[in-house]
């Protein structure tokens, strides 16, 4: 409870989503990290501390130590750094990790970052990568790939709740769409159910157009204690809460694959935090690694009842001009999905759009926005709620 | 400052350092988790959070997403749980995430962790992959590895100070001596001078008794708020200081590279904190990962002056029974060094000591311990000092 509105941020930046061939994970990083603290009005030798989300670049470009790193390239060597990991919710943990030395009163300005070069490999590299959020063991040692776990979770969903195709192919139109807006998006173009239906199966009944998409890209944020955040903007947006949990890493370990406990709990705790409902929240970037993921996400989350996350699609609840925009960067399918960059990015939507600077995909009168970050199919989640004033 | 004395380590538990063909990461991380609840006399329900370190289990073993998989595998999934990477030095960065969540309020008991799995793949692999720690652009990529750094840095240290390859030796033969008093050390037996000596050639000046092992292994403690820890526990032992900084990552970097500079400024931040100086340190458990490095440890946290730490290990000052006995575990070199799981093993081995419970390695009278742990060539580091009382 202590953390509620003791932290702000004061400085967003990130690169465009894309495939960058011109360019290295360290450059993409400091990029972004250099837009944040231009935004943010700050020094780089303001910056006490850092924290980098990133899932695999050990992997990716057989590059670890990325605090020292990153640090170094930065220009800010010699400041306690470091990496952390939860999979595709690597930088949503980061961000929480930076709160938390902010509250404990260690550091007063602090980056946080993620970060994620996945292009530099094949295809099925990246897959076998991303495969090492699941279960070794009992998932993907027999050949199970994300596509395949939330290709279950849907098939699940539509047999219990009559969610059907076309509600999983709006989710993915509605984000395109919104993308479209996005200068930063790594598509830009709005596409059609039908497009999503004619698009090739990847696992039945997940399609290409599902599915969000291999990236690189970073994103990073400036935050500040609250009682001294003025000092650099004139725009603070505080943190109300935040919220972290895990759930069983295999899908069979699980008592109810449609539900994600991560994201229960993980919301239960940020609301708690924060003093707020569901029905408070103006605007949220959710997890749509997947378009069943969004649905999920609008259930856990507490934005529809279980099982009916597919009809506030068909409403247009969730569309920019509805009553909560969910992913208007977006999101994973349309803005791109660097996954070590992925929450952190939203955290910037959110602050773009609190601050009223989200241009043509500007959500009205926004006061409180929600993150939603998961890690693999969901054994881990990370939620945080943000607010234009500290209340 | 505000750290100081306020969180325990109430529960200390490690599994032996050794090549464990029978056993996975998993089991090992569980297994010393266990040990250290069981030591704590905490419940799996009592833990409110996990902090993991490791550095490579997505190279070594295909295996990412540790926070959830390990606390799905111990029993406590739900709470929040992350892996962090610093390198060699990712749990004692753990370590210190673990203090931070609690002094900002947000747990009161959380079990930290650090675990490698390395064995299963060959020797040239785990070469590759610890090399990932270096600056892949302009060290990795080149084909250097950590021997070739850290040789650069003793023939630096033996030309710039008069240090000697006798005095190298002696650090080996210390800690190997020390080690045969520890049943958890992966070599539990003496070696002579003229052992290191004539071992292989690894990367002149550096022989194959100079260099710390490939290991398999795990590490846990568990820490609490300090006014509940003798809820659980008559010897509690408090965390009286943290530092964590870092520094160029690539040696060319470096204005000089016999100096350690995160070293440097985590020791200050550590010593500030706790209040204490470096003669008040009765023992320390340092990250002698080449013989070489302990020799800078000396120097860097101010047992000696610059240039002086070969003297120190002549004059037997840090043999278990000298005035500062280190690395009284057999350090990384004897007890193993599973890279993740070293600096959680450092705490524990401190522990004990604090408890006087470390059997025949025991150093009399001990009161202040301190931990030193590094990541690479030392682009990361991160201190601990512990005590026996609050202060």
């Amino acid at each position: 409870m202590i953390m509620r509105g003791d932290v702000a941020v004061i400085g967003v930046g990130m690169t465009k989503f894309d495939e960058h061939w011109n360019k290295q994970l360290r450059d993409l990083f400091v990029e972004a990290a250099l837009e944040a603290l231009d935004d943010a009005r700050v020094s780089l030798k303001d910056v006490k501390a850092m924290f980098v989300g990133n899932m695999g670049s050990g992997m990716w470009v057989e590059q670890e130590h990325l605090g020292s790193l990153l640090a170094d390239y930065l220009g800010i060597s010699g400041v306690p750094s470091l990496k952390v990991e939860s999979a595709c919710a690597s930088s949503g943990m980061a961000f929480r990790l930076g709160l938390m030395s902010v509250t404990a009163g260690l550091h007063d300005v602090v980056l946080v970052g993620g970060v994620e070069k996945m292009s530099d490999v094949t295809t099925s590299e990246s897959t076998h990568h991303l495969a090492t959020a699941a279960d070794r063991e009992w998932e993907a040692f027999y050949g199970m790939t994300f596509p395949g776990l939330f290709a279950l979770i849907a098939r699940r969903h539509m047999k219990q709740y009559g969610t059907t195709r076309e509600q999983l192919a709006k989710v993915a139109v509605k984000n395109h769409k919104h993308g479209s807006y996005n200068p930063k998006a790594q598509y830009q173009r709005a596409i059609s159910i039908e497009d999503v239906l004619n698009s090739p199966l990847v696992a039945d009944p997940l399609r290409l157009l599902d599915s969000s998409p291999i990236s690189d890209g970073a994103a990073a944020v400036i935050i500040a204690r609250s009682d001294i955040a003025r000092r650099f903007t004139d725009t603070p947006v505080y943190v109300l809460g935040s919220g972290a949990a895990t759930d069983a890493i295999a899908l069979h370990d699980r008592d109810d694959i449609t539900t994600l406990r991560s994201v229960v709990l993980a919301a239960k705790e940020a609301y708690n935090m924060a003093k707020v409902e569901p029905e408070d929240v103006n605007l949220a970037e959710v997890h749509d690694c997947f378009t069943i993921a969004e649905i999920l996400a609008y259930e856990d989350l507490g934005f529809a009842r279980k099982g009916e996350g597919g009809k506030l699609i068909d409403e247009g609840v969730t569309e920019l001009g509805g009553k909560i925009p969910v992913n208007p960067s977006g999101g994973l399918k349309a803005k791109g999905h660097p996954v070590g960059a992925t929450g952190v990015a939203q955290v910037v939507e959110v602050t773009l759009q609190l601050r009223n600077e989200a241009g043509k995909r500007q959500v009205s009168n926004a006061e409180i926005g929600l993150t939603h970050n998961i890690g693999g199919s969901g054994a881990s989640c990370i939620v945080h709620i943000l607010g234009r004033g500290r209340r």
